[in-house]
C-alpha cells in the first residue's frame, strides 16, 4: 500500500486489509493484532469502540489545556479504525459509512437534518 | 453537495460544512445544530461521542441477534460525524485522520505496527 | 427520605423509590425522569451510561487542570444512578452490585482477585 | 475483610483498600493491580471507566436476549470499582457520592430533582 494513495482510495485499502483478517478469509490471530479481535468476536472489538471514544475525549480536554492536538488525530484515528473492524465484522464498509454522512448532507441539508433528528430527540425526552 | 461525490470528496465537503458553521466562521446557534454544539463548547460534542460511540455498541449488540445491520451503519455515521465536530473546534480535518491510518499502513505495514502498539501496551498492564 | 440516613441505608431507599418507577409499579412517564426512561426501554437508560461514563472522565480531566472536585462526586453519582436504573429494569439490586464487591475483597483479597483476572485478561490479549 | 459486614461498611471498607494502594501511601505497582492503575495516573484509570461502562451496556443488551443477568451485576461492580479508584485519586470517597445521591433525594424528592435537570437540559439543547 503505498503513501501516495489519495485519502479516501487509503480508507477503501484499509478496509481491504482488515477484511483480509476475517477468520473465513484465514485472518490469522496469532500473526495479526486485528485477526485476533475479529477472531474473539464483537465483545472484543465493541469494547475497544468505548475505550478508544474515552480516549478521544481525554487528548480533547488535554488539548483544552495546552496538550499537543495531533493526540487527538491519533486517538480519533484508533476510534475509526476500530469501528472499521466491526464495519467489517458484520459485512459493512466505511463507504456505507461516507453514503450516508453524504445521504444526510446531500438532499435537504445537513443542518436541517441534523435539526429535525434534534428536535425530535427534545419531543422524546419530554 | 451533489450524490455523485466520491467517497473522499463528500467526507471533506462535510467537514467544510461543518467548518462554516464555527462561532468565528460565522455559524448561528440559533440555525443550525452543528453551530449550536460549537458554540457550546467541547464539553457539548465530546459527551456526544461518548453517547454515540455507545449507540455504536448497542447497535451491534442488536444485529448480533437479528436486528438491522443498517442501524450500525448509522450509529457509526453519527459518531463519525461529531468526531468531525470535535476536529473542526480544535482546527484539524478528517483529513489528518486519514492521513494518520494511511501512516500506519503504509511503512510496515498495519498489523506489524498495531501488533507492536498492542505488545506495548500489553507491556504497560503487566 | 430523610438526610439522616446512613450511607448504605440511602442507596437501598434510593433502589425501592427507582423500582417504585418501573412501569408495572406504576411509574407515570409524565411524572417521572426515572419512569419515563424505565418506560421507554433499555437503549434509553443504557445509553446514559456511555454518556455519564464519559462525564466522569470530563470532569476528572478538569480536575487534573484545576478543576473542581465537587464535579466528579457530582458525575459519578449521575453514573451509578443511571446504572440503579439499569439495575432496576432488569430485577437486580445496588445490594447484589456491593455484594460482588465483598465477595471479591472477602476470600482472597481485592488485589489478588483483582491481578488474577488482570493477568488472565492480558493473556486473552496475546 | 469480612462477609459478615453489610453492604455499606464494604463499600467503605473497599475504599479504605483501595486507598492504602495509593503511592503516597506506599502502594506497590508490582504487587498490586489498583496501586499499578494509581501509579500510572488519571488516563489509566480513567480509559478503564470508559471500557467497563461499554461492558455494562453489552452485558445488558445480552440480558436483553436471554443473557445472564449476573454478568450485569459483575459489569456494573467493575465499573463501580474503577470509580472508586479514580475517587481515591482524587481525595474523593464513595460516601460523598452517596451523600450527594442522597442529597437529590433528600430535600424535595427524586424525581422532582431529577425532572428539573431533564427540564434544563432540554433547555439547553434547543
Amino acid at each position: 500500500m503505498s503513501s501516495k494513495l489519495s485519502a479516501p482510495d487509503s480508507l477503501a485499502a484499509l478496509a481491504r486489509v482488515i477484511e483480509s483478517r476475517l477468520p473465513n478469509k484465514g485472518g490469522d490471530p496469532d500473526a495479526s493484532y486485528v485477526a485476533r479481535l475479529l477472531h474473539k468476536g464483537p465483545d472484543a472489538f465493541l469494547k475497544k469502540i468505548g475505550e478508544e471514544a474515552t480516549e478521544v475525549v481525554m487528548a480533547a480536554k488535554d488539548a483544552d489545556f495546552g496538550g499537543d492536538k495531533a493526540k487527538i488525530v491519533y486517538e480519533v484515528a484508533d476510534l475509526w479504525f476500530h469501528c472499521m473492524i466491526a464495519l467489517a465484522h458484520y459485512g459493512l464498509t466505511p463507504a456505507d459509512v461516507l453514503a450516508e454522512l453524504e445521504r444526510r448532507a446531500g438532499t435537504s441539508g445537513i443542518e436541517e437534518k441534523a435539526l429535525r433528528k434534534a428536535v425530535a430527540r427534545e419531543g422524546e425526552n419530554k
